[in-house]
């Protein structure tokens, strides 16, 4: 009965406006033809104004888990010192994947449903002097936090050790100037805020990392950084490039162009203000206090109701999908999705369709308190934009 | 002026059928949602079909080197001695991952447009006697040559040695039943035979293989096999699926299906047999003797003149892409796709291309001599099927 699609609100995939679904179904295209490389160029130069670099910008075809390995297995080399800010499923994924090149990471770990404070970034780079890179998420979608890179990277740059972020559920929605900032890798995906199906995922690199890599002795050959260099030089994937995805992003990156960084960075706080305050009005808990809140997603509990019990009932009744818990947090929160091709009025029925999910539990709900205290952050919003 | 796509004739990507493209801009779905959870089911269940094999086949977001790298870093360790078999650029892809991933390839070398003889398997296996993986190339779309792949398994198996497969540009189009011949893991990539878009790789995996993997220690994160079995009990992929790619997929097998592989074998043998016929009665010399000539694409050189010259002119004229030769081939030959959404008439047309483009270059030639030629080949053609 329900197509998911608009009414899909997990941190990813996000829908895909139409026009960028279309467009991956033009007729294909040789990876090696003349028109490849028109296209091939003008999605570059689009990919380096949105990551604000001047380095350079690789296309994957694969998974952001497939990035985030790029930076593991191209900066490091077995036995290596690293360290890792894990707070959630995101941040041990950079420990897994660590362990798994044979690197030796020290694990700073920060409590589920805040953020790292960059003193103890500090304090840990004091301790560990051999260790010359820092994993880091902005964006932990398994708790909704968002981490202060800006902070962070001055730590790291302080230290003289690189700082690699996973950007993967937050570039595009956030704020993450890669060079203004001096963050020296970025990694994301193509299905959370750059509005495309899954699979093909980004890393921004710049200077430092690439002197770090000449050295490193990780073992890639698929997502080995220079191969990829070498072949952008003649505007070419160094292996098959998913074409009908390229095709669909140089579509995305132009509407993303076309309402502009600033406004759609308000955008999806806006969407995090309603979302929030409309929860908050139905007498849900957030997980994550205001500091340390997501622009891209946010996760509750509370409102007398399993979240579990709440994420069935709502889309059975609405056709509405959010997420569960993952890991630990299984069946303690929810979390609703915010991001890429969604709009305020989005929120408005997303927060509805909580109500109809509550009532179809049975719990006691005026229909309208949430979605109309969303309407209210709405109307107040200081913004050019919405 | 031309849109590429029907007139694509290059060892991949191969054009994409209209329903195909269009299942890819499906609405989004959520990768843990009931309907993936179906959708995921049928494709595996299919792609089993496909791959005659009761092991698993795996589903990985990413080209189909991505899946060669898998059966590197899943079955070998850092050391080990390992036999790749080389006549071509996709051999010479499994010899530089092997080293990239540290392992120790003996390379056995076949010439150029030639397959490897079996025996010479033999004697190799009986020198290296550590070596317990053999790399292989079903069909080296570089020279256009295809291997004779259940003659090297028998020789494998008789050592005790795994047979790994590159089916990339073959599989779908040419027999290849893992179980039944014995083979130990195949690869392959979406964008050939299988008429969809680059983006997705498969990797089937037998008993034997999954013996060997427990001990491998490559590294492997992005790509770890384990991974993917464990999710797919689920119906899941370990990380985030290519959905829209999945979509795509569901379609083409369903046509694959529906055309039954004894035809769609007979189709690509009637292809292969008219774009040669053709193109020796135009006056072509072809790259590789009738026994082993691939399937799926064909190599040709001569005909009075420069195959880069004839390329850009059948290109320029007819919108008819043909790919040249790779690598030490550059400029000396040019590579004719035929496989996946390919029909015998596409071949009539391909040859005539190749009449107009030998005319534009001032060559002589009498029209319709090749593509007539093509026809005679169908129309004496022995098959139940067109």
């Amino acid at each position: 009965m329900f197509e998911g699609d608009k009414l899909l609100r997990v941190p990813g995939p996000t829908p895909v406006p139409d026009r960028v679904a279309l467009a991956a179904a033009r007729p294909m295209l040789w990876h090696r033809s003349p028109e490849f490389v028109e296209l091939f160029k003008r999605v570059e130069a689009r990919l380096k104004a949105l990551f604000e670099t001047k380095g350079d910008v690789l296309i994957i075809a694969g998974s952001g888990t497939a990035a985030m390995e790029s930076a593991v297995a191209n900066l490091t080399s077995p036995g290596e010192e690293v360290i890792v800010l894990s707070g959630g499923k995101f941040g041990e994924r950079w420990l897994e994947i660590a362990q798994a090149f044979g690197a030796k990471p020290v694990e700073l770990k920060y409590p589920y449903g805040r953020g790292i404070e960059p003193d103890a970034l500090d304090e840990c780079l004091a301790k560990h002097k051999d260790a010359k890179v820092v994993y880091a998420t902005q964006n932990e979608s398994s708790t909704a936090v968002l981490n202060d890179i800006e902070a962070l990277a001055k730590v790291a740059r302080a230290h003289d050790a690189l700082l690699v972020v996973d950007a993967v559920s937050s570039l595009g929605g956030t704020p993450l100037p890669m060079d203004a900032w001096g963050v020296d890798v970025v990694v994301t995906g193509s299905q959370k805020c750059l509005m495309l199906p899954p699979g093909l995922a980004f890393v921004g690199i710049g200077e430092r990392a690439w002197e770090k890599a000449k050295a490193a002795r990780g073992h890639r050959y698929y997502l080995d950084w220079k191969q990829y260099q070498k072949a952008a030089k003649n505007a070419e994937s160094p292996y098959t490039s998913a074409v009908s995805l390229m095709y669909a992003l140089d579509e995305s990156l132009a509407m993303m162009e076309a309402e502009g960084a600033e406004a759609r960075f308000a955008r999806h706080r806006l969407m995090r203000e309603m979302v929030r305050e409309g929860l908050r009005a139905l007498g849900f808990t957030l997980y994550v206090e205001d500091r340390w809140a997501s622009p891209t997603l946010t996760a509750a509990t509370g409102g007398g109701v399993d979240p579990e019990a709440l994420r069935k009932a709502v889309r059975k009744k609405t056709g509405v999908t959010f997420a569960g818990g993952q890991g630990e947090l299984k069946g303690q929160i929810f979390r609703i999705g915010h991001m890429g091709a969604a709009t305020p009025l989005d929120m408005v029925t997303t927060i509805a369709a909580v109500e109809m999910g509550l009532a179809e539990l049975g719990a006691s709900v005026t229909f309208g308190r949430g979605a109309g205290r969303a309407l209210e952050v709405w109307k107040s919003w200081q913004s050019r934009c919405w």
